[in-house]
């Protein structure tokens, strides 16, 4: 376990989360990855060159199950050097529409779950003085709009967490970092689309390796990622 | 139940909430309040020259509770005109020290209890194409810091829910106004400090009407409200 | 020139800034105010039922000129009370249509002249510890879009202005507010439109009125106006 | 002038616009760099192991020589591929104490000069469908701040022309980007502070080529840059 570096990715499905996988990988880094049911990354994994990834499900809801992920980790690949927080569940529709429950569901999937990677990627960085801790937000996460109202509420509020801890752990040599991905990411319920107008996840995972990479002098706290052709 | 308005605080302390609802009832509203424990409201309520308040417990975090509110002050007062969600609860400390479960809670009052009461005054409004609701917000809305990101992750989520409202609703003749309290209400804790660096509560309130007067074609949706001498 | 207040209104024409004229004399204030050209104001004035109006032609990208207008407002009619900055100049047009020469006229109208009158307001209002300057905004102050990238340079500049006049001032006593107009404003132009799509001139005058109005403990520093139908 | 890219740096000194010349360089572009004196590129071209650079002296508040500098370096080095516009003139102080004349000498420098270098990069990429023109910002051009008014006036306006830009030019497959450098880069005046605390100008350069390199349908308009110890 000597100068690889480790990275753990939550909340992986076959779009930006596998990617960001590939990416780490590729880059030479031990991968831990969950998602709420191992069994869907069974066919990414069988399909993977890669050889030593950590898979394991992992419900982010749930605080316990969390800091049980990132024990494995750690003592499987030692201390996580990029964590990504990547989860994420909708919640759509009118004011009216919005059944209260799902909304609290997405809330405790998409920000407390947020909180709860947050807390165990810090416990394990802030003491090491280093470590990237990537939060995937979205438009909705900056401006509410008709329709999405639910998810909003969601998303401002991982984007509040993302600012908190940056403005904490900076000092503490963390880099935390929020990512707006303006636009919807290129999948299999994208096809037909005119690949300029969807997001290249591939392309995404480049970024995120490169904000990993930033200089401790020169770190970015936010930024946006969207198709050349989407307005805004 | 002729031509007076109705207004719905809920939330109601000793502060803002207790000024708001006396400034409605002086406006000549009647009004319907509500804390979570209907107790807490006894001394306000005794020391009160106003008669006809109507005041509740209810716990905002409970769908039900809040829709069996609105559904008493329509059956006594008539349709809501002005509604205030003022309601919050603090989850502080730095990133490590917080509570996930505490977050939730917090979150579940000063947010979802937004909702909640977002969609028993949007119901009732949207029918008649008109009304006025307005958030009581903080700067802990607007930007993430250190010591107050559990807070920041309530306050965020409820400036996203008032955005979307305001979007999906104006069109349809409800006002919808989130107002950024940037600073420290005077209260019975902030005696012994300079007043210029306080709030006053009835200062607040009278903006707070003011909103609910607005012009529909010069209405607001956003502002801050601090003492002069604050920094920001 | 006992108790009354006095109001200078710079960059009057029919619209806003004859309606804020109107408002501030209808409230008892006596009223200085300036145009490019004074001619232009000739016909309102002689429709008006208000006598003792002080009106001037004035360039606000002349510092001079500006200065000697509120030398002359304040030898008349004594020390100001509201400030308001309505003065603006278009530069529109794609990026590549636009002329800079064009561009830097604007801005010398629309920016620059509201830092000459910033200067002349706070200079008389910062020794008395008292007054309320504000300025005339536009979401073209807040974001950028395409064919408006040059009135977004001068609206952006001009808030960049109230932003650091307040966080200045505001601890001196003087209350200095950002109004973003997030619409268009009635007039002969918007004749045939329907009246609640534009934003009702006297509506946006009572709305600074009442800013003018607020309570040192709980001043608003940036707020919108736009119409109850606009999308944002 | 077959496969290399070809890059111009306008507002060079030796702290970023000179990194900006050694990582275009040093990546294998060629590289035009325009400084107000030329004069003052001597020594560092002398000192530089860059052999084909094409050095220039250039105002950027003149339309015609910005004009003339892009014309030259198409005609030696090929179509501009990455344009960065670097130039800034402060006007600091109380806004009392500001010059108007100073303040508009800074923004004809720091934002008309962004138009002029916009428009003829613009004109350039916009029809080949390709490039990327990034703009160096500050947080002075996100919030004003006392002391700040002058500066702030200038950064706003040239954000407003990045986001109008980006917004215009992107669905034509020009990468426009606003970088807000939040802090002290590191020069000869930041000599005696701790490193940590000043941003590596070689480390902003980095990020600047990788935000050249994004794929289109992942591209950043905006992001910021500060040290990791940084209070924001």
């Amino acid at each position: 376990m000597s100068e690889r570096e480790n990275a753990v990715i939550v909340g992986v499905g076959p779009g930006l989360g596998w990617h960001l996988v590939e990416a780490c990988a590729g880059a030479g880094m031990r991968v831990a990855l969950a998602a709420r049911r191992r069994e869907r990354l069974e066919a990414l994994l069988a399909a993977s060159s890669f050889g030593d990834l950590l898979a394991a499900g992992c419900d982010v809801a749930d605080a316990e199950a969390v800091e049980a992920l990132f024990a494995e980790a750690e003592s499987e690949q030692g201390p996580p050097d990029l964590v990504v927080f990547n989860a994420s569940a909708r919640a759509l529709g009118g004011i009216l529409e919005l059944d209260p429950e799902q909304v609290e569901q997405a809330w405790k999937v998409g920000a407390l779950g947020g909180l709860h990677v947050a807390q165990a990627a810090l416990r394990r960085m802030a003491g090491r003085g280093k470590g990237t801790l990537i939060f995937t937000g979205a438009t909705a996460g900056l401006r509410g709009s008709k329709g999405f109202g639910g998810f909003a509420m969601v998303k401002f509020s991982l984007r509040a967490l993302a600012q908190s801890a940056a403005r904490e752990f900076g000092p503490q040599g963390v880099h935390v970092v929020h990512v707006n991905i303006d636009g919807q990411i290129a999948s299999a319920r994208t096809e037909g689309r005119d690949p300029k107008e969807v997001l290249d996840p591939a392309a995404i995972a480049e970024t995120y390796l490169m904000l990993h990479r930033q200089h401790p002098t020169a770190w970015t706290q936010e930024l946006d990622l969207r198709p050349s052709v989407e307005k805004f």
